[in-house]
């Protein structure tokens, strides 16, 4: 289920900064018993993720609305693919529709974008990672595009992993003592990783049991040598400014994962449209 | 001001998807009482906003942070500048740190996408307009990223103006028609604009006294005609994917606004980073 | 569609301070399961405003009650005429009740209130306007009661369009310059008022171009000359201590508008009650 | 201290409709940092209340903004007299002008109507109470204000105290049962009060020991009859469509308390007005 | 109707505790479609409080989840009764579970715990209360579970009544001036309660006329003389660190109540559990 | 930094059930300036924990209440120790008293509740667990008294990690499946523990790779049998109806982890008291 308390807030929050006093338009132009039907379709070829958004959208503005999915979040999708009808009383699919495309564009978009990186590492058997350089609010949805383009998941937040970073190694005085006081105080559902630069780094890390192990801003000949060294004894994660174009060269260097902020955060909306068909009576009124 | 309950709302739900139960690794290894001082800086050459979202985030986090502007929202930056000072308890810091940014990377990307866009017409005397395909939540932000950048703001939301589209007309037999049933229920504040594909809706628009006239995905000549047949009587606004390469041409037909979703849709976030300097003392703990 | 967030907060404000932990006497001398049926009938001639928050009230309290309407909001009703019915659990009929006719019976009365004001206008062509005087948490459901019973709304409140008023004059130097500073930055959407207290004000108004001018506090005489200067170049709102024995008189000064503050701030409650039928057998227990 | 949780999310509910996203006049026209300084006055003689409501929508509108009250909640002044100053950014000031207005206004008149009511009963020994008929959202503020004007409180909501109906006496086989029934349900801390149509309900409810009669809707010399029956027995409470004109009589019969409902549902408000000064040098900019 | 705005939100806090960015475990093994039914058992002798928070928890998890009672709030079970039936999405059970049964088991303890010092009082007629020693936020559930094992509720909070503590005496020149003080100010439906430490207090109780009197930490002798010395002008409530122990020696002095904190802040958590069972062909996935 | 939003709702609900329409005694017999200092006493030998939360509740009733520590959380104190001050206004400190006290005197009631267990483990190695089985809504909060009491945290919640129990089993086809089919869709930063009743389940745990094993309900023996078999390949967590009396034994059987949930869902609270000091002229008035 997707639809946590997090997620309901989000979407009052967005159709109030729609609708606000009301959709004056729809009120004084169409009628109030007027029923309608809508296909949503996606006008770019696409990976889609987001409908459940699109009902969510709709039954919390009117629950007398219906959607009906043609495909499911997850399918790629050709240019003009129906993805979903509406129907309903016309006054409210008009107000709402803004609101729910505006959703399912975005994270179509990342799920899109996030696509065509995992085809990149086809075969590599590496897992592409999302971060937590997501859209403040959206963290859930973007995550949750991220899986629908066949990403896996980095930590949710700051309360869900121990990730120990440069700033809390410099002030533990070294990455040995940081793990050490990390594992003394952590519950026992935590996993640790840590940040490493430099192959030395690496070193204390592995000596010091994290495990998992971030690569941070690494050259690929380098990253290569941290994955002899570990020796399997961590899951290692290359990360740093990730471009489509750098993926497959640093999964041939046998980390386990790598994130890419970029899934999230330069993810442009995929272009979504809505075509309502009014019955032909309501014309003459 | 603009801190709207909506905007409190949002900062809410932005710090708790990101702290959640607690920021682990900074209570495992970040003394309580440390103090701190860490400078944030736009990594590409940017026009800035989101600076007063840096404040409330910390603000709300907490209290005793402070925040110094260097620069101010709407002002082009180099590369590497620092835009803000922020100094308080590292702990505060570095929980916040990441909602923060991503706060300021969205925003001065939206704000940069505007300003290229606002250069390209720069001369021609034509307003360039956003839309209402924002990310849900993020309506008001948006918005004010846009003028920061230079761009205006089309209505807020459904309830800021009459804005008769296709749908609309069809259900009321016409656009002269749809035009005379609006008038008769707006309020006294509220102007009407009518969206038209064709000349000869946009006579029927003139002939039934719309304030604006939305010309749906004309090309150029038939803008051009348009403005003529106009002469003054309604403003006008050119709309329908509109790209940065296209937007001159069609400023040079004479309209007075060029309105442009993927001001917002399309923006991609600026790379910020924050650089925190801990006391020597610290380190040795 | 009446019901936005805002009333619907205010629906839970209602019943929380009226029911707060309980409808004890109710609890004490109700059997659980008892179905009933009760009338609302307004006491006094009245125009009807408010039924739809008799829904309201009751849906938010338990589901399973069903309101019927005899009468439609806006309609004229003579005393005692029964305006709707309600039946369901008589434990909540019975605890909604007060709740429900206090929504009705202040937005019944003004309607009511403004119904009066509007049949003196009758035949001069001049629109009734309401003002932001209204009860603060209720500006919506006012400024509904006021159209139910023939006026027009002004502004919805201070983001709904430009009203340049005396201190805003004072501090840009004059009415031509404050006009001229807020074009300037005003969004597509808004429209712009101006308040005048003098014909040469006006005469600055006009030139400066307003969409709308205030005419605040004049006298019958100025009003008319006020009118003449104007020759339709704008729209003229009369306004300040407005009675129902002066309108018609305003109204012959040929303004297109009169705004009046006592619509809602000196509206009183019109007299509504609910009769309920419990079935026979109940009064055995 | 007056301000509970319900008071400020009306108070939140009051701001938001009338700011919505913004003040838009003032922020084109009223520079961000000019001070200034505005006094309230009332302008009709009235008995003040609302005050704490003047520094509470001042206060989470801007806690820079003082207000300094020159009189206090309770207290007759004559037309004209300035009750608080207020102190501020001057856009503060104005954005929040007529939210402060407009609960003082109200308050002020439910508290002048409830003075008038109070000096009728002068001398008599009587409580004047006030009843539930109170703007749903407003039940705290207009019992204070109800207080203010010298008036006293019948219970607070439908949880505060045992208050037995006509529908509950049918319900249950009359006064004696329906009482009884009560008793044995209520909680230590709640009294009991039960209405009664007729003498012999009145024996029936002395009879069987309620805390409070409140005889409903009795002509004069039926009152003064149950007085005497009563003989000290129980508290008695004269209601029903009770008018400024009646009271004194009605006083007169020896009750303890007479309630009415008038005093909120039929109290309109007071005139009150905010003269702003701004400093000189402002007007030049 | 137990669930007040209150209980609601406790019970969104309670889920979002527990599920917070979802059942993981449950997503991953647990097919989406599955239906179930669960048995919910008290495993020790109890009486049972709490079935309406079951239903509340399922129904605002999945509404689809449908809840039978076996059994009603305030019945005694032995070791081993099912309670009520849990039919609906095998994932929606699971993922419910655990809050359902936190509050079954609290509240059934507290019912029981109650239910135990009834039983100890039985035949002398005097009323066990329980105090404002609650779980914050669990004020109207315990209090409720107390009254289903037979004890009946004090005061629900500081607005529910006046009772005057030693503080407020020693604050006013003693009992007689505090309860003087207090009574000009009360409202109508108020009661008044004083604590009482010493005889002569209880002497200048009974004189200014309290409506009860709490005998605070007294031995058994001295509240047998104040019995004698009330001689039913006040009602008398016996309290302080009382125990099951000491309850019927305490009973028998002749007071009306007994208050007892132990009720509920000394209350433990009854065993209660679920079984699930899945359908057969589940079992093969 | 304890204190979430999550927490921060609890102190709402809390304040607003005690509180409700205001402290009728403290605002009829309290002056509103009179100052007061209060010291708050733990009555029982006990291991402090909740200080914070006092300090919570007086600042959101009235931040001009200052509370000093005289200990700190997690610090063992004898009976009648003072373990903070509290200074502000007396009408505040009345209010707030018993909010105060009831947080308090539960935290500290879990937290000698562990303390208590934690002693009797002294010397084994083993870490004492809490579980899921908390108070609805103050999961957090017993949490943090449980490690304030020198246990450990089990998983916050089920979005917090993989636990597979025997439902999950029986739907999947035995511990080895279940393992299996998790691990593809697990979150990186979660680990995984499965419950297991029997030694051959054990078995296949260990083969699937698990990262904590949960012995359920099992003998002393078998448990000894069970850390034979592990060999260190996984940690081993006893649990079920653990108590104080047989900890000690169990952890000798060489498991790493005790979990107990009587630990919160059988602590009772610690007595904690408030004493105040008026200044001498208070008592005067």
């Amino acid at each position: 289920m997707l639809m946590s308390e997090q997620i309901r807030s989000l979407l009052h929050l967005a159709l109030q900064e729609d609708i606000g006093r009301g959709d004056i338009t729809t009120q004084l132009l169409v009628p109030e018993g007027l029923q309608a039907r809508a296909t949503v379709r996606v006008k770019q070829a696409a990976c889609v993720a987001g409908l459940p958004l699109v009902d969510a959208v709709f039954h919390l503005l009117d629950p007398s609305v219906a959607v009906t999915h043609w495909v499911n979040d997850g399918m790629d999708v050709a240019a003009g693919t129906p993805v979903c009808e509406i129907t309903g009383p016309a006054r409210s699919i008009l107000s709402g529709e803004r609101t729910a495309l505006n959703f399912l564009a975005r994270l179509t978009g990342i799920a899109t974008n996030t696509k065509r990186a995992v085809q990149v590492l086809e075969g590599t058997g590496v897992k592409l990672l999302d971060t937590r350089k997501t859209t403040p609010g959206w963290r859930m949805l973007e995550k949750y595009a991220v899986r629908m383009g066949g990403g896996h998941n980095h930590r949710y937040g700051l309360d869900d992993m121990v990730l120990i970073k440069d700033n809390h190694v410099a002030l533990n005085g070294g990455v040995q003592n940081a793990i050490a006081r990390a594992r003394k105080g952590m519950a026992l559902s935590q996993k640790l990783e840590v940040e490493v630069d430099t192959l030395s780094q690496l070193d204390a890390a592995l000596e010091a049991g994290a495990d998992l192990i971030l690569l941070d801003n690494m050259d690929t000949a380098t990253m290569r040598e941290a994955v002899l060294r570990t020796a399997g004894r961590a899951q290692l994660e290359a990360s740093g400014n990730m471009t489509h174009g750098r993926l497959r060269e640093v999964a041939q260097t046998g980390v386990q994962y790598i994130s890419m902020g970029a899934l999230t955060h330069s993810a442009i909306s995929v272009d979504v449209g809505l075509d309502i068909e009014m019955p032909e009576e309501a014309k003459e009124i």
